[in-house]
């Protein structure tokens, strides 16, 4: 199991999250790619960061909308939906470069994140986008009870999929997140401790509405904006290596 | 002697220039890299209309200045300055790579043009900016009579340049292009072609004074906003044809 | 009935239309207000050509999008759009009046437009904008066979309509533009000038399909980006002309 | 003695500052106006604190640089600066208005700020903007020992000015701030203090150098991104209440 972060989501002068705390507890780093956030400087700085801590480097693609952050949805072409993925992974690709890093993966951000689960059409372009791009790279996807038509198309175009959990938000019985205006949107550290340790070691956890979820999760995406959040990613950080520990043991 | 151009200009539903026009005439295309002009799609398009006629390619490099083209000097730090440079690069090479192409120089726009042949230190960051991006690429620079401090900055990096002169435009007494609001600005066809028959000679031709300029020149910049420059354009491509037709006889 | 064009839809060096020659033949202009288009010059040299030929000034706004040119869907909430509607016009508004002019109406563009046609949330959210702006201004909305849903939600907030037509375009069974996909989307000259004819003189037309449509048109609205499209705009220009002094004549 | 602050400095869902803490504390808000931070929501926001607080409104203009945050120095036009700066006041006083407020002043920002201060043309440019609007509204600029120029300029295009200090922040001999980069340049909350009462009293205060400048100064310009500067704000704001109590007594 690993841990992700969105990170590097400042702007010129305006900062947004703690990335120099979060960064030493991710293994993966989501880094914005001047679409919803990120200038030149900062994504330098945040490769740089990375890059010290040696943590997984993925373009955090975004509709082109700084304003709006990447949240508005907004339907583009499937031909300049492609271009503008193939320009902000290679914005972030070079950058890394310069500083002997590499991407391991793309996520979508946001809105096209929220959308390419609900729209087969724009999963497959934003699958296309990664097929014709020069480097073989992974696509992060939320796991889901039933994932085959987004595996299927990804194999149809052979790019590897990554499932992400989230052990801080409730789920509905049909494996989605609880819409953050609803009540049971945001879990206490508590329950999202008792659910990161259910996803950490495979097992099934309960919807809001108490079914159980059996869900194939390669990484858990945890935040940096609240002190809170920051102490729930760390005793997450924890609980994965104890199973790493009680892994070795029982295998050994 | 090669001849370039800028293009890709475009910017969303807006064109600029003719790049169709142009692009068969060229042996080097400044891409536009989304700083001044060229969102994804036009820089996606433009590679491959480069690739299509084997045009060289190269990162026409820009202040951040969408409304202003590029056209307005502003003051960056060093270190901003070379974030935005390698992203500026990253972003076409990434690109041109998804279609099997090649970068191959990198050649400043406008502003940071003009300010790079004026300032120094500014000249030196760029070529910092080179110098420690992933990849080595030539830098483009103006020829001028004496080239000698960019020749020594320049190699103290490691860091090739291209001289460029300009066919239709006017020079003053040291070798600086005389300014569009001045008579002398732009030459007509006949001179401009007796000027690119000097350049492309490696002859000295007149400064607007009248005294001899002897410049070293490697390309010469062409442009396609009017009908009349691609003309020109058209009769200056065939002037090189002779020229090197001329030479493998002599040589021959 | 009046003629009303998009117009000041260039961007800082990029033009678009054919500002100058449409003006004079227009009663009302669109005018672009930053958010799809027009840079705060060409705003103001906009407003000064309006003013010249003593054409009503309209806001022509739109979602935050000059990249896409305001052409792309983009889900704002209501808050937002209300406040970004309020902000396109105050600058209009204000730059107006340094030239001694003043807005006349409020039209929404491209696909804010559209989905407003679509959308009563989002029609609703417009009118909104328009009644707790500081000034009362004319909506414009595209002229159907049934607008009572949106005369209602107008007369409920106190804001005046207008009803727009498209000579040049196909329309539907239903009262909609054919879509520019299909193939009766763009009429003929012969048949534009047949269909703004009817439109002037109140008569109905037929759709697509052969039935007959009666539309209440305040304004037709023309385009200036191609030569045929000028010479088309004269032509419908000439007819209401024609009509006028006809319908002069017989009421004298 | 009045107090002002620049608020409104937000973007989309990136904060700065902290504006309801310091809002009840000043008389004038420098409100951003979209060019180097405030998007339409958050004006629209900003000016209804500044209204509940009764505050007076100034727009906070600037060059168009929202990444550099306006700290960057562009080479403008003067047209082209009068039109983003005539843009600027204009979306603000109509926001404004729908909410029942009106706009007071004028206070360039960021690097437009310290431009105008050293450069006569533009700063004979901005009052043209402010000469050449619709409404008259005061311009703000830095108290200076001899600011005889700047007054000349204004009277010619009738502009009134009004004059600014800074309680926090060294001064050098000839009456400039203490670069940023040096020693003295920020205060002890002590030192800032004493300079703030000697503004308030009309009194001479030391330079960084020790010789007395005596300044006449309208406003002080106070901040709100830290904890210690919002103390300090608190603090100005009570020696003010202080001497009109004072001097209250001493007319009775």
């Amino acid at each position: 199991m690993k841990l992700n972060a969105d990170i590097g989501e400042s702007y010129g002068k305006w900062t947004m999250g703690n990335d120099s705390d979060i960064m030493p507890l991710v293994d993966q780093a989501n880094i914005a790619c001047g679409y919803h956030a990120g200038d030149a400087l900062t994504m330098q700085n945040t490769i740089s960061l990375a890059a010290k801590h040696a943590v997984e480097v993925g373009a955090h693609v975004s509709y082109p909308d700084l304003q709006g952050f990447g949240r508005r949805s907004m339907q583009l072409s499937s031909d300049e939906l492609i271009a503008m993925i193939h320009a902000q992974i290679a914005t972030l690709e070079g950058m890394a470069k310069c500083q002997s890093a590499k991407i391991g993966f793309v996520k979508p951000h946001g809105a096209m994140y929220n959308d390419m689960m609900q729209q087969p059409a724009l999963f497959e372009s934003i699958v296309m986008a990664l097929a014709s791009y020069h480097c073989r790279y992974d696509l992060v996807i939320q796991a889901l009870p039933d994932v085959s038509i987004f595996c299927s198309t990804a194999a149809k175009h052979n790019i590897p999929l990554r499932f992400e959990g989230f052990a801080d938000r409730g789920y509905t019985a049909s494996g989605f997140l609880v819409s953050r205006d609803k009540p049971k949107a945001v879990l206490s550290e508590t329950q999202s401790l008792f659910q990161a340790s259910a996803m950490i070691n495979g097992d099934a956890f309960l919807s809001e509405c108490g079914n159980a979820l059996a869900l194939h999760i390669d990484t858990i995406c945890v935040h940096s904006d609240t002190p809170d959040s920051l102490i729930l990613c760390r005793k997450i950080r924890s609980l994965i290596s104890k199973q790493v520990s009680t892994k070795s043991v029982h295998t050994s």
